[in-house]
């Protein structure tokens, strides 16, 4: 008998027609012996409805009481869904129990719309389950210190399903969804893209940082700071096939250094169309350069991703970054106003039409030269490069947005990514 | 400055525009100085709609777990409409905030689907009231002693809306409705009817028990219990009247004894055509006979109103009540089998075609004759009264159904009630 841990998005709770199936599904589960725990998204849409609503109704200036009532108003999605696969569960012949983010409860900090979770109680979900039902826990929601309703944020159901299931101590947790794993490389850009029976938890992190939407990238790291057992599956397989061949399938996100097995060089390539680059030229190349331009850009609440500064000409330098392209405008202009005065610099320019790819793989810490490999292929079709940052497990660069698929269909080839070959697929 | 409660249903609520004129009408008042505590219910059809879905899914035999989960699903309809009325009311520029039952917390018993109010914590509220914000509580819901989230019935969130005022010793509670007070009688069977300015909390108890739909009962006991000052006004005059007018318009539920005022012998007219009439006939006339009867319907969980028991006549007698229309058949069925045979009655009768006529006055108490002048002005009509019930403020008979407008109409005639007399609507 395990501990089980299943998460449903919001379309596996679509209607309830998709409802009853989660629960077939889960009563599979329960019956093969296995202790219970589900963590639904809302229905389908409607989040989006809700904060459809919200939004008509919005203040000119929403503060942070606004976000506590997104917040109040956000969970309630959940909560419904919830209540509704307890209900499910209950007609397929289950003692099932819903709890609310408050209920359980999942403790959280008080950023409204993006909290983090900080601790979870498990002492009444493991009475329910040791009572011999399965325990419905709301996704995306948990309560903060002075008991306000607080969300994760867009995808945070995964989240809270893997910190449940550390919380737990769960044997794995298991997510569902529309996709049936993790790929080598988005298949609508490569169709010759691989299902990873495998993945380390690294090198998804990294897939997920560079936009993958298979899972939230604070999902992967509560995994992997709590090394809870993750699984990606396929929530469209009939809930009625053999539970083991239902328990093997997807993806595994895996914490064990498989010394013994021959490790691929790249598992994966990641790719991302929604950054800019901003680049500050003629800068005096004095200390704290760097900080006075990203400072500026910090206090203003903008994430930066990749940072560039050129070797110094004539004691004058160039600064480049990249930000999300929501961000661009409010760049420039924080940097025309604030910075090129402060700094003297000659000119600020922004860009976006660029896009990022990078390599990801584990193999990358034992192996020589992967990233001129890379440059080389990329070089071959003629693309430029515009910026390069590397990590132990990951090279990504910066190019014209236009090259993009081009530029991941070469790389897929490039390192035998298209190849079926089994020893890759389980690197 | 006073502190007023304001309780807003569903129609109110039914769309961003029409939450933005609550929003504004709350706005006015909190401007012109007041304290000011909204009750919402959910947006119209909301409730329906996550009902709708549970009734979908529901097991074969729904248990309390059931129960359970249908409150967890229900409240949030409430919850939903409570954090889109604090944001509307920021966008006024108005600081708002919402609290869910739970929050408040609002304490019930765990009766799931029709919980009773036990407690009400004010600390949290007022301390936010003092701060000067709106505070904004869910209707229809609170929580158990074990932290379950439970719904007081249909209608419900008028009852928390008294209790709320009661709690808080508010100065008023006002009720917004989609019409703008307590009538005579219903205006659909009497165009004559009038709006009452006042009417005294032990009539507006018996008209709700009537069921005129403009009140819940359970609220109307709730505002008598704790003497809570409540008004019964129309959501639909615009949000900008004048304050003034507004807080005088309606009908206020008062506990006041007004002595000096001329009362009226009767005011108002209820009727309910709800309820059915079951007969035991020939029943040997022996103690405790009407607990044998009315013991086992009570047992099957059935609500009696009206009970006649005749005279005894060779010593057997006929035992009549009244009971909700949809539990005729299971009643009928009830005494055939467990009643009849072991008390050796003759028959049972059922008939479904019956309604209730009440005069309601707390003229009454000083007037005598008014029964007979009631029984007196149906027989002129050649209406027959099949039965006759009696408290100290009402008298109500059980006629034939298709009596039931014309009886309603002279009476409503009989007493006076069609003449706009200013005496007689202060009653």
């Amino acid at each position: 008998m395990a501990l089980i841990v299943h998460k449903y998005g919001g379309t596996s709770m679509g209607s309830t027609e998709r409802i009853r199936n989660v629960a077939k599904r889960v009563a599979k589960w329960h019956r093969a012996g296995h202790q219970m725990v589900v963590v639904p998204s809302a229905m389908s849409g409607e989040t989006n409805r809700l904060l459809g609503l919200a939004k008509e109704l919005a203040p000119a200036k929403p503060g942070a009481a606004y976000g506590r009532e997104l917040d109040q108003l956000g969970a309630t999605g959940e909560q419904a869904s919830s209540a509704l696969l307890a209900i499910a569960l209950q007609a397929e012949g289950l003692e099932a129990i819903s709890f609310s983010g408050w209920q359980v409860p999942i403790k959280t900090d008080s950023s409204y719309t993006k909290a983090r979770i900080e601790s979870i109680e498990d002492v009444r979900v493991k009475a329910e389950l040791d009572a011999g039902k399965v325990v419905i826990i709301t996704g995306f929601q948990g309560v903060d210190p002075l008991g306000n309703v607080t969300t994760l944020g867009r995808g945070g159901s995964d989240t809270s399903a893997v910190a449940v299931a550390a919380a737990l101590k769960a044997d794995e947790c298991l997510i569902y969804t529309d996709v049936d794993g993790v790929y080598t490389t988005d298949p609508r850009v490569v169709p010759q893209a691989r299902r990873m029976e495998r993945v380390s938890f690294e090198e998804m992190l990294e897939m997920a940082s560079m936009g993958s939407k298979v899972l939230q990238i604070r999902s992967v790291e509560f995994a992997g700071k709590y090394r809870v057992p993750m699984r990606v599956l396929s929530s469209f397989t009939p809930w009625d096939i053999d539970l083991n061949e239902e328990a093997r399938s997807g993806t595994l996100i895996t914490f064990e250094d498989n010394e013994d097995m021959e490790q691929a060089v790249v598992s994966g390539i990641a790719f991302n169309r929604d950054e800019a680059k901003v680049s500050v030229l003629g800068v005096p190349d004095t200390p704290g350069i760097a900080y006075q331009i990203l400072g500026a850009v910090a206090d203003a609440n903008i994430e930066v991703d990749v940072i560039i500064q050129n070797v110094s000409k004539d004691g004058k330098t160039d600064f480049s970054f990249t930000v999300n392209r929501n961000d661009l405008a409010k760049t420039l202009d924080l940097l025309q106003e604030q910075v090129v005065p402060k700094l003297g610099a000659t000119e600020v320019l922004g860009d976006a039409k660029i896009c990022k790819v990078s390599i990801v793989g584990i193999g990358m810490r034992s192996h020589v030269g992967v990233a001129s490999r890379m440059f080389r292929c990329l070089s071959n079709d003629n693309i430029n490069i515009q910026m390069i940052s590397t990590s132990e497990i990951k090279t990504s660069v910066v190019i014209d947005e236009k090259y993009m698929e081009l530029a991941v269909r070469a790389l897929h080839r490039e390192f035998d990514l298209d190849q079926p070959q089994d020893s890759l697929a389980k690197a």
